[in-house]
């Protein structure tokens, strides 16, 4: 039993949503398959990495098309659109990010034509060196259009010694740094490349004789593609008329695989170096269980993060798992008359208690992270006026302490209540009987992914690249 | 052990959301309440009953202004929109329907101004001589604007021989046959009433000193109001500055609720006749273990709808519950291209299997129901081809093999897979190993619902109202 | 030389654009015409008769299909629109209103559906009993959805003895009393009606075999069809498989026609009775030239309606003509920042006056009619601070005195300067040197139509028909 | 007289309007004026120049927004619009291009933030090594986002070896070669600058203390500006907190200014060099009655650019002046359905002749030009087709037999009928009875601006500039 009795807050769950996913098709010649519709299905089942904007880049015989919008993939995309996307090849993009940056010129593909030809970009990371490297292309006179790294990557290569344009973002990759998992199309080839640390997920499948690129293996289920591999540290890979080659850009370090992907991000279906999400979540509850003596009548989860975990920890404790609070399916950009004075109506809006499941009991909760501790404090105030006995909070991640600077929105990181706050300091600010985080250790013994190693920065502080190393940047 | 080794199909899930939702509030002059505000949360909260059009209609000392639109609440209603509708009294509406009639001029609350006054109406439930009116009023010279039953009763009340638009109303109801909770809103008073069935639900809450009317409770939680009462079955209630009133405008029969409010229409958190609905839902999960001794490895919900029966079914037998599908929160209008031929991709946009926690396992996956099959056969494959060694379907109600004439959309009922089908004949169709219907008995014996009868027409046949009596017609 | 050394404003102009156009035309079998891009070329060519509302109904074998829109008819339609409006026949209407009814459900044209069938009308002119028709149908339970007269004519229709349609329709129009210039579409039939004083213009034309209707002889130049005769007062003209028939419906009182269409409505390359419109204006510049003896450098129309008088002036008197003012031909929906203060910004954001053609000179300027007086002050005061000399003004028509219940807008009309001004007192307002209005008679003596009497009501006050009979209800 | 008997065509109407139109202000601290409004102001005065995309940049103590779209200036920006653009500078633009560019990425401004910072460009004109440059930028790695002749320029700053933003844009003013009249807004400064040749107009004007810089005079009498000169051939002007100052950036040439903005560009109420183009264009009309001795009964302008030197036709002939064709004022993007056969629909939607004025006389038709000659024998049949007995052409410019490359679309320019054909044959295509162009000799001798020298490429070939110095580009 490792931190009990203190507390931390939850907002994660709007900050985690900053992710991006991407995705890419090359079809060989012999497949009739449609690339745009491909790419629609495989960011829509990548639609949790980023809900602000979505957009498709097709490219029929070297001839780029390019459509993006502010919405869900299935809102910026409909049948009239789809047909007009035609070719051999597709690279997508979904991508949230702050209000500040929340703007169609910021949305991705980026496609730019430059004397090495037209390259279109999607991009899933943060570089730590992106301002460094864009206040040195702007002293030599490229003029930006936004304020992607990606679009750092876009002016190196046009400004590359190298005259191929393969070779000139091969080029450029080595320049970066920071996280970025990243597909690549030109006009003749496909190109997938993942930072040296492989802080995001990134990996290969196969459609008959096609190949595709994604973030997460739910992109290849849904269109019955077969998951080859995952795309290794370090690694470029180029898919053309020649067929598929590889090889590593830079030096081979052992993996930084982002924790957050198995805590929350990644969807439950995915399959990332061989360990199922929702399975790693089960175990993750499981071990909280073992961490923690507090007893309890129920066990209920904070929903959706919240479930897998409470499941494991009901398996695992033998207290009684229950769906106590529901969520609305239909939370969309809901308006609150800043007028209305109703208790705790925000969290109302997305979640619902269930009186007569609540009343008189001794409530074990369960959610993934505590970010602000704001929602936390309103979920748990929420319970007791519903009538719960006593509300114990359980954590599936260490306290959340320092900020990300690989793709999560640093910006709201000020406000990380962990930052400067004991465990007890938190339970007594959102109110709860008692408060248990997973420990890290018992944390990263949940998850069996081969292979991997994990950046654990926002719970330790111990960054694997960075700090010392440039100005961090702040695009996902 | 009731009816196994058969089956039927569900596309309920699709039909079920045909529904209407209903809500109006009376604010006392004393209450300083934003009644747009309250009726936009109000229907928020009652989004899963209609997702297709969306109508608020406010009466600021008797000027009606009405705005309704196609789509969710929080997509028709911005801070603009709200800031707008400003008034002492309220009346508002979601509804969903069939591609025939999804116009905007179906839409509700209707308003009308005739030379009873002005008169907003938002409807719940269907007339079964609601045709049979409509053709005797045109004879005698009305004009219609759109297909509602509604409509009906607006000409009903502008040539009602009362002067009295109260009186008008009551006398109109008298006129009408059929499922209806409905609530009126005129130049100075708020109605609700009942149709003498209470086939669909209807409650009367409190904010402070001022009324709440809502199809269900968990409209009155949001607001942070309090459930007073249901409305009774031929009751109708008038609220104005004298208080408020109630009389029985008809003979009271018992009650005749529609079970599928229980079973799948009706909100977790909902309470009906003193009766929480999620309970009811995890006892029928409970039932139907009872009824059923085959074996298997694991619980499996079709998620949303087979969550809580799923649990109470794995609490009863002892069978893990686990997460075998996820459900894509994302889905919207969806745009399928009609040229990508991938296995079972009509389910697949909407749910995932977990190939890890499947593989090699026998499956008893629980649904709330059956009606054309085509989900379920798509579903069953899906969790085979996903390595399920065993897949056994139970289902939360007993076959539908009758259409609904009291606000369910009838118009694909003609494809109820029951009707013709016996459950072995079913269970073949969707290829599953074996398919347990809970008994009619088992369920209603697991709902405790103070004083209510229930309707159970589309399992037997036996209509509490309707065939002799006149020619049904079809609106919600 | 009639009222000299006085004045009046103008902003007529404005007003006068409140007329509405109609169009209709039935195809003979044989025919293989388009029937909804006849419809919207004819509208184009009305479009001067209103800018606000643009509509079209095509009746393809009975079934009817109704598209209308907030704004001009080559916006309201493009080429899908226009290519699913499919048909036999097809009624177009074209509206201009004041703001208060300036509503999609007051655009034209008006589709009831009754026990009598469908129909479609399309109305030119105002009702002078509309107000108490409705008030008595609304007594009796009809239930209104717009504030149109002609939705008065639809119920009296519905509500007819007369089972068919036609005759219902014959005998609705012997109940109202005002102008009307209507246009009607039956399951089967067109049928065209005048009203008994012909206030409002209304022709028939043949295309081939195919019968048009329209407001004024343009709309047939454009389709290349020709001009048979005009509609008479009291005449109804059915049009179907049968052929072409015509009747008289009430008593034949002398034509009242609205003497404005020839100063300023109608098109001027329409033809009325015979008389170009064009070449009437010119006469009236002749005769106004005759009627005063002011001296005058130049003749500078108020383009554009001023053009064709000062054109005629000119030749008359022998002052040179010259296009001293300029419209600026993209004014559309011009905004205005309250915050600028520019001397005369409202009319030089439409007119703009050349100081080299100006400048020193004494200026006769001619305009069409003065309403307000406003816009001719400013023009008058823009004149001179662009350096003429001396700016006497002459008006194309009488003083405007009184209100016009046949179709113009008769809420601004209180601001009639003429009301309550004498002719000196107005040229004081509007800071003329001198004001010449044409005499009645004058005015009169220029017009050859035969066989048309005149309404010169807005000028006399002798109201043909209106105030002893009923209240005057407001719609075009 | 000239070239009688002879012929050509016009739509030089259609690709005249191919110019853009550039506004700027500068307002003192001490002023207090919105540079927004003004500026939208001074676009809607311009908009003859460009009615395909607007654009308003304005600067609020160095911080720049941009708006702009694709449509008429007074509907790209609404009250809500132009009250969120405050500043103290604003530069607008209004543009017309050939479909192939109709996009929003090359309305303008362009706005581009480099190292040497913020700058807005907006540009008239074409240069002719525009291509020749953006090849060798690309060349060194720079991306290009419109295909404008205007970003090449905002490139060559961004790379300038000069570190101030005015000597970048000096200096990158002096490598570009053709037309263009330039108003540049950096953070603290306004900056106008006009090519060597003066080819496109600009003006420098002051409202109180604040300076504004326009195409065309008529863009400050709306706002009250007054005209203080012309920017020169070869002069930058810079505006800033510092005043006013101007220095030649290069050689000082003849001025070579585009005669047919005096035939048909500029707007009526302009002066240019001291000249009155609507004078101007009345001189043409006489000189060209002085060149032809053909009898006509009716001197006839097509509308409206015929209109100025038909009037001054009259005047010097003695042949009376009709409006017998007559402008429809609700011409936008009308769509005429391709399977109507009605004669003349194209030319009918514009303009339509008035028979009563036309038939049985000869007609002395005038027009300020032709290109392809499609549109005149339209016209032509058309005035045959309403009765005319003898249609004479008149055209107020020289035949039109070679491109321009300086700021006309250049690509219809292949069409011209004058580059293959005599006056002979254009007058027989055209239908005409004669046809008389004016002679270049008596054109320039008509038009008296102080110090103009004129660009006369279109009729004899002599460029001023470009076809030995480089590559033309395209762009306006």
């Amino acid at each position: 039993m490792a931190r009990n009795y203190f507390c931390q807050d939850e907002n994660l769950i709007d900050k985690m949503e900053e992710e991006c996913g991407v995705f890419g098709v090359y079809a060989t010649s012999d497949d009739k398959v449609d690339v745009a519709n491909l790419t629609y299905l495989g960011l829509h089942a990548l639609q949790h990495r980023g809900q602000e904007s979505a957009g498709i880049c097709v490219n029929d015989k070297g001839e780029f098309t390019n459509r993006r919008g502010m919405d869900l993939v299935t809102n910026v995309f409909d049948e009239e659109a789809l047909e007009e996307l035609t070719g051999q090849m597709a690279v997508g993009h979904v991508r949230y990010s702050t209000t500040g940056s929340s703007l169609l010129s910021n949305a991705q593909p980026l496609v730019t034509n430059s004397i090495k030809g037209e390259l279109a970009l999607a991009h899933n990371g943060n570089l730590v060196n992106g301002l460094e490297m864009r206040k040195n292309l702007e002293q030599r006179g490229s003029i930006f259009h936004s304020t992607l790294d990606t679009e750092v990557i876009a002016h190196l290569v046009a400004r590359s010694f190298k005259d191929d344009i393969i070779e000139a973002l091969t080029h450029s990759l080595q320049k970066v740094k920071g996280a970025f998992s990243l597909i690549a199309m030109t006009e003749d080839s496909l190109v997938a490349a993942r930072d040296p640390h492989g802080f995001r997920p990134l990996a290969i499948g196969k459609l008959e004789d096609s190949y595709i690129i994604a973030s997460e293996t739910c992109a290849f289920d849904i269109i019955g593609a077969e998951h080859i591999r995952d795309i290794e540290p370090g690694e470029i890979v180029v898919i053309n008329e020649e067929g598929i080659k590889s090889k590593y850009y830079g030096e081979r370090t052992p993996y930084n695989f982002c924790v957050f992907e198995f805590i929350y991000f990644a969807r439950p279906d995915s399959v990332i170096g061989g360990q199922n999400v929702q399975l790693a979540r089960e175990e993750i509850g499981r071990q909280l269980a073992r961490e923690t003596d507090i007893e309890a009548d129920l066990v209920v989860p904070v929903p959706s993060s919240g479930i897998p975990s409470a499941l494991g920890f009901a398996e695992e404790s033998g207290v009684p798992y229950k769906k106590g609070i529901l969520r609305n399916r239909y939370v969309g950009r809901t308006f609150i008359q800043p007028t209305q004075e109703i208790r705790n109506l925000k969290v109302k809006i997305k979640l619902n208690p269930i009186k007569d499941i609540i009343e008189g009991k001794r409530i074990f909760l369960i959610d993934d992270s505590i970010v602000r501790g704001t929602t936390s404090k309103q979920i748990i105030r929420m319970m007791k006026e519903a009538g719960a006995k006593e509300v114990h909070m359980g954590i599936a991640s260490p306290p959340v302490a320092y900020p990300c600077y690989y793709g999560l929105d640093t910006s709201r990181r000020q406000e990380l209540i962990a930052a400067e706050n004991s465990v007890e300091e938190i339970c007594d600010h959102i109110g709860a009987d008692s408060l248990t985080y997973i420990s890290q250790e018992g944390l990263l013994a949940s998850i069996e992914a081969n292979g991997y190693g994990f950046c654990t920065a926002c719970f330790s502080g111990d960054y694997p690249i960075g700090e010392g190393e440039g100005k961090f940047s702040l695009e996902c």
